[in-house]
């Protein structure tokens, strides 16, 4: 995986992540990056700022690290551990959004995030930009089909509870004791028929304006601490 | 204002807004804008991808649009309307925060944000893109001090709310009842010392894991539904 920037660089070279090479742009000359690169023996090369412009697609700020891949967890680990608070995305878009709720999900100790392999963002250096280093403490889980997945944890004791406008009860009127997985839907199409149908309780967040939906972290971020306010 | 993409025109001509010209890419060919352009009888011309992309600078989908510069309120709009919640941003970077933040007001039906003139992301063509048509909702007010902003909101009778981490109570144990301004903070700095030093109450939403901190967009939108929840 390539990622790029000055801020994202530091992170990983201060938690020492697997970083397989680093190119650096003639003239790069942030000395604390340099005595990071140094300290973890990283090898490095030099590229013309042209020549990074058409690898980054985005501001590289003069560096650009391969990082080993992003390893995706089993289903299973929320068993094994014994989760009982777990996070689905119902295939999110924005890597922005995807950052910011693993973000949230690190602070209200929500310790998996399943998600599906397609239709769905992966884990990029958006992702890891916007989660700020809390991608660590997360077991980010990618499994096939989010119906399936649905099932499998209903059959180990988890309520489901998803978002929608229609057929749904007020946010605070719902009892988030025992083991509960957290739904969020598309940014613009929302939570898809087969998911909400196998949902136990489905919720709705008031909306007093015209607009009639949140942005997907916001939304999850009440949600989700919603959800840690009944449980603690 | 330079704005560009497929859905921010569409958006914009449906609506009628002030558009002043249009550049499309030689070769362009959505039918649907095609007919929006010639039924709000709005100047456009070609240009190549080439110079296309010098203007854009991100993802244009062939075409760019010259809007009118967005019309900024000033803060006697809050008193003359009789606004009883208000959000005040201390000095926001990121556009897609910017954007999400005005989405929730929008839902939550606050009224007006207040900004400052300097070292805050303005209104741009993400902020348009990201806040979904909710901008037309809200007054957006722009102010050159912060601090006596809020002093004239308290001479007013509102109460300052920020968030912080230290000296702060739980968010859950503030009375949000009677005029409130809520104050969010930078999304690296968070709120500025003399800021906080004007707040009358600091809010702490708990964190349970290694960050101490959410995405700025995510926190305003737990602490806005809050107010929302202990006043409605």
């Amino acid at each position: 995986m390539l990622v790029y920037g000055r801020n994202v660089a530091r992170d990983l070279l201060k938690k020492n992540k697997k970083i397989e090479k680093i190119i650096l742009q003639e003239g790069f000359n942030d000395n604390e990056i340099f005595s990071l690169i140094e300290k973890n023996k990283i090898k490095y090369k030099y590229m013309s700022k042209k020549e990074i412009d058409n690898l980054a697609k985005g501001v590289h700020q003069g560096i650009l690290l391969y990082v080993s891949d992003f390893k995706y967890q089993e289903l299973n680990t929320v068993f094994e551990n014994q989760d009982d608070f777990i996070v689905i995305l119902d295939h999110l878009e924005d890597p922005h959004n995807l950052g910011a709720i693993i973000r949230t999900c690190e602070a209200a100790s929500v310790k998996s995030i399943i998600m599906p392999r397609d239709r769905q963002v992966q884990i990029n250096a958006t992702v890891m930009k916007t989660s700020v280093g809390t991608l660590d403490n997360i077991n980010i889980i990618s499994v096939s089909n989010l119906v399936n997945t649905i099932k499998k944890l209903k059959d180990n004791g988890f309520w489901i509870v998803g978002t929608a406008l229609e057929n749904s009860v007020d946010y605070r009127k719902i009892d988030y004791n025992g083991k509960i997985a957290l739904v969020i839907g598309n940014e613009g199409s929302g939570i898809s028929d087969l998911v909400a149908k196998n949902c136990d309780f489905l919720a709705k967040i008031p909306m007093y304006g015209e607009t009639n939906s949140l942005n997907a972290s916001v939304a999850a971020g009440i949600m989700i601490y919603e959800v840690v306010r009944n449980r603690k």
